[in-house]
């Protein structure tokens, strides 16, 4: 039964993209509705978002942000007010047409984002330099009418948090939003234990009605990029679309300055795309719901249940701990702890209690070790920690080790081809040439790196002078 | 300036409609939008749902829930599936017909209520009892299109969070039902020190679909009665609707047994109209985001400031506590506390430093107290314990000294119009009645009380023989 488990599951080498769907599925993350397009968030996929939610949320709440909550429906008329904005997202919303037993007067959209409503409560909440600044989010669904859809990638209803702030000067909603992209980019690599690439996005790729937006780029197993959170700064663009404005000390009036940075449930297609391996997902424990489970070995067997529970309310100080007593096989019991990629396995048996020891499994390496019962908490506390670093340097390895540097044309075809990955080549400017390496390889600038490198003087694609070093890459 | 915050507020005794309303905008709970009929939850408000949240969740999970997320729409064929159900819903939904650039072909309504959606879900995931009980939750907004909206107690969306559970018998479902409501009834009595009737609900107040509806009222300050929580119990008609059968042990095919329950925002209006006065909104220390407020005096004089801060840090042990530093008057900042319902208010100065002491001054009932300052942290801490007690005990006094009794029709007419309150009656189990005692009193049935009393033998309206003694009242 444990092997008709992990069969079930094509392997990540044959094909990617399926391998993913299985694990979402024999993972149980996700479900299917009939309501076409969107999904259901299971018990324990969503236990992963509760986790993401109340740790990111209080590294927010250390920065000075306060949640809120704004409407769900965004009037017509609102939507339009900034023009950039409206373009980029009309075509992909939803209208709501009718309340109750009547057309309504104006049509609303179900929130693709909350820009708008934001300003709208702003131009109302903000009159003088005193109400400054407004640093709020919030955490709520959002809907855009995507034509395909895969679980946690692309969705046409999706959980997040949105940011939205409001500040005095130019300075401070930059420095907002570089902080808040560095508070991301911390929370991948200390929570998700994935390592991100952090820098900003090209005039094409960037958000609309932004003056800048920022990334961080993560590289999944395959070496297909994801951009895995966004920060924008708007300037004084909605301020000005939306009249926000406030009275400064020196009574004149000014237009506030804004950013916007969110996170979405796509961070859990991440982890399962980074960590995850042929036995199913890998859940860094962090973010593991469950990140103990003991498995009793021959179960019926006097004592074996009650030193199995005895262990798990020892081991509770120091872990979220189960125990799983069902009537199914200890290999499918195995097999299913790491299809669900729960950190440690913690077997116990009738010889394991007459030699006072168990044995301990990890799933980031498989590596089994036996241990004394006696010190089984602080190892166990202890295993966490490493497992959690060692997911960290395992991804980092595959990222940096899949990261390329082209000089020229020849060189970047034959790395999209050939080898799965970043790409790190110089970049002219030129919205032009961004468009002819999408045409011509399907690989799109993912961003314009923090840390610049002087790789070579010219533009990968046309030769012109280079203004840039860019990380390039197929992506989800 | 302390004196025109508080001027600014009706008196609850000369309209308490309008007093509700100026301290929802006073204490900054909500926010008006463009947007009709929906509302902005500021922060002051957000923050005291997320700590309803925060409490109520733990304690749903220790009785075994588990949190989901379904999706935010349902197709218009999903939702009339159970016939009782779509005629209570239909006519106050908000309907999306279009998604991105075209119509769609079945139109889909923003969930009212998720009923539809979890039998939809469980229909494909349950197969065996093995499957069961299913004991799903999800905190989400949910849209009716109400005509006329008030903050927190009628809007066109709210926040809430609807349990649903799918189980093999009739008899673990009503007793879910049951332990739910208990759940809600504890939680408002030891969170929200509110105390409530658990009740059951008759025939024509019941929920759309639902075999038997189960509620806690609470009666707020002007003798109304509002509907706190409900619980339902749908026997098998839902399952049956939908098709929602199990494999059981006997290898029969059975349909599952459902219950749904929830609360919403409502709870926030509840506390408001409960708690509140002519100063503003008291918070139980439970809910309050900040329980102890300092507020430093003459605090451009050297130390008071530090000490003020020292304090601050002291009680952060015990409390969740600021210091108010802003440039406004102590007046001002002691009318803001009282505004804002926070529980505590400490206040220091150089005479309090050189004494080494501060007052204490509680909001719920004025008291001030002179506490040496190395007793603080132990004497703020039992202060918010006996806050918390004695605002559930006013509160019940206030409930049982405003809850009447009526032995016949004269009775009833004068307790309704001279007495506002719960009154107790008894009842013949006749809709005709009900309908009768609502069209000529205003007073609705609020519940079967599940303590029964014998008041007479014979309904308080028409006279027939009596079946039950029920809670009357007029309601929000």
């Amino acid at each position: 039964m444990a092997d008709k488990k992990v069969e079930a599951i094509t392997s990540m080498e044959e094909d990617f993209a399926q391998w993913y769907t299985d694990v979402v599925v024999k993972a149980d993350l996700t479900g299917y509705t009939s309501v076409k397009g969107f999904m259901v968030l299971k018990p324990a996929g969503y236990a992963i978002w509760e986790l993401i939610q109340k740790q990111l949320d209080a590294r927010f709440k250390e920065t000075g942000v306060e949640n809120v909550y704004l409407p769900m429906l965004i009037p017509e008329g609102l939507l339009q007010k900034e023009k950039d904005h409206v373009e980029g997202f009309a075509p992909e919303v939803a209208w709501v047409t009718h309340g109750g037993l009547n057309e309504l007067q104006e049509k609303l959209c179900v929130r693709p984002t909350s820009e708008t409503l934001f300003c709208d409560f702003y131009q109302k909440d903000i009159t003088s330099y005193r109400d400054l600044p407004k640093v709020y989010n919030q955490w709520c669904s959002v809907v855009r009418w995507e034509k395909e859809t895969r679980p946690f990638l692309r969705s046409r209803e999706f959980l997040w948090q949105e940011g939205h702030t409001a500040h005095a000067t130019a300075e401070e909603a930059q420095e907002r939003t570089i902080q808040m992209l560095n508070v991301y980019a911390d929370f991948c690599e200390q929570i998700l234990a994935i390592p991100v690439v952090k820098g900003q996005k090209t005039e094409k790729e960037k958000f609309a009605g932004a003056v800048a937006t920022y990334t961080i780029e993560a590289l999944m197993h395959d070496g297909k990029a994801l951009q895995s959170g966004t920060s924008h700064n708007f300037g004084d663009g909605f301020a000005k679309a939306f009249g926000v404005q406030y009275t400064d000390k020196d009574n004149q009036l000014k237009y506030v300055h804004q950013t916007s940075w969110g996170v979405t449930t796509r961070l859990i297609g991440a982890i399962i795309m980074v960590h995850g391996d042929n036995n199913g997902l890998k859940l860094p424990p962090m973010v593991a719901p469950t990140q103990v489970m003991i498995v009793p070995i021959q179960q019926k067997k006097e004592g074996v249940l009650e030193k199995a529970e005895e262990l798990r309310e020892r081991l509770s100080s120091v872990a979220r701990v189960k125990v799983d007593a069902t009537d199914k096989s200890p290999g499918f019991k195995f097999a299913e702890c790491e299809m669900r990629g729960i950190p440690v396995r913690v077997e116990v048996g009738p010889r394991d209690i007459e030699n006072n020891q168990c044995v301990v499994v990890r799933r980031d390496t498989g590596e089994k070790i036996t241990v004394n019962m006696d010190e089984l908490e602080s190892t166990v506390a202890e295993l966490l920690v490493t497992i959690q670093k060692d997911m960290l340097e395992a991804a980092r390895e595959h990222r940096d080790t899949h990261t390329y540097t082209a000089k020229n044309w020849d060189e970047f075809k034959d790395i999209v081809e050939n080898k799965p990955g970043f790409i790190k080549a110089m970049w002219c400017g030129e919205t032009e040439c961004e468009e002819n390496i999408k045409a011509e390889t399907g690989a799109t600038t993912r961003c314009m790196p923090f840390e610049q490198e002087q790789i070579t003087d010219t533009c990968v694609c046309c030769g012109k002078p280079a203004k840039k070093m860019v990380y390039f890459g197929r992506a989800y």
